[in-house]
């Protein structure tokens, strides 16, 4: 279907998409560009294809014009093909998992992302006051690795009882003190840019880490501490 | 001082450190916000201190309004207190060396300097093609900790033989292979965010290294990358 109005109604449904609210409504979010593109058709995640070219084999694919591709997209740079994709929020835990209490900047979110697959942390836990994973910073900072993780939103004081049944080490963070990480299935709490971890959370945990550094710096980028604890882990 | 005109001269000449160009004709550049005004007058790099209150004891202080302080602000929330600093490019290597070639993203940068102080490295090399250290999203992501590490800009092809000479082992990264880290003075490359550390500069390093990673993922974000293998080095 060929779509040259910017006016059309599903254009300004796709442009809304750049709305949390909206997103969250619907359940959608949108992708730009063919990396991350032929990522979520891998994962047979892609609800519309929206492109430029006539290029793709897809059923619901919607060949537009640069004004309307310009109108829906977040990017200063034109590209050639979006796509919006159905959100795909999970509720089990599946390998290693690293857990975020009210992180709040979507490019670390991204990197996180990022760094968890590459030291095989399978889950990702959003608690309560994260940033938003679907925000287009994180999607693009995590560099398609969004679709190779699984993905779930919870309550920490809700995940945490239930991580520890399920036979996980929860393992929580502090700027200050900690012992070694143990051995075993894994699920490690990563606290909030200024403030780190929730006090409250601490008592629930079955250990602390931190990570020894030059008393010059008082802590590390959130999305640094993370990765680094996770390699840790991954290279045991 | 007091300045109540957002026409004055000297309002004028702060809001154009903005501009990169300006600032390095200048070689001065613009900060904000008490933490980093404090390390900087510590650290002897304030030239005019611009502040809204009268607390602050200096003798080159500038009393101005919150619409002056508007208009030469790079950020969205007013800050109470700014400074005019001095470029403070050294020539010597101290300590363990950094050196990055043709990074681009100034968050990385700045979470590059911050993560080099927690792990004691102590002197950072801009390479040619490097983004400005005197950005501002770089200074706001070193957290003040771009005024405890030693900058030398200068090419790297120039730096490496040089380095030798004084006895550091030369350390380049690539994402497919590479020995361990070596002991003793180091200077490790870290390379463009899309493309790695150039070519050329592989053979002229003393060895190369990499992040073991699963296979899902390509790589690292480039300052998760430095700052991983400057963890390492610390904890040797």
């Amino acid at each position: 279907m060929d779509i040259t109005s910017v006016n059309n109604e599903r254009v300004k449904y796709w442009s809304k998409l750049k709305i949390k609210k909206f997103r969250d409504e619907e359940k959608k979010f949108l992708i730009e560009g063919d990396h991350l593109v032929d990522i979520a058709l891998e994962k047979g995640l892609v609800l519309d294809l929206i492109t430029l070219d006539n290029n793709y084999d897809f059923e619901n694919k919607f060949i537009v014009t640069e004004e309307i591709m310009k109108k829906i997209s977040n990017q200063v740079s034109i590209s050639r093909v979006a796509a919006v994709c159905k959100y795909d929020y999970k509720s089990d835990y599946v390998g290693n998992v690293i857990m975020l209490d009210r992180l709040q900047d979507p490019g670390n979110l991204g990197t996180i992302i990022r760094s968890a697959i590459a030291f095989d942390f399978k889950t990702i836990i959003l608690g309560s006051g994260t940033v938003d994973i679907y925000n287009e910073k994180t999607i693009r900072a995590s560099e398609g690795m969004l679709f190779n993780i699984n993905i779930v939103k919870e309550d920490l004081f809700t995940s945490i009882p239930k991580l520890k049944k399920e036979g996980y080490s929860v393992v929580g963070t502090d700027v200050n003190s900690g012992t070694n990480l143990t051995k075993g299935k894994i699920a490690l709490i990563i606290g909030n840019e200024g403030q780190g971890m929730d006090e409250k959370l601490k008592p629930l945990c079955d250990s602390l880490v931190h990570i020894p550094m030059n008393k010059d710096c008082e802590s590390l980028n959130a999305g640094v501490a993370a990765s680094i604890l996770m390699y840790e882990v991954y290279h045991g």
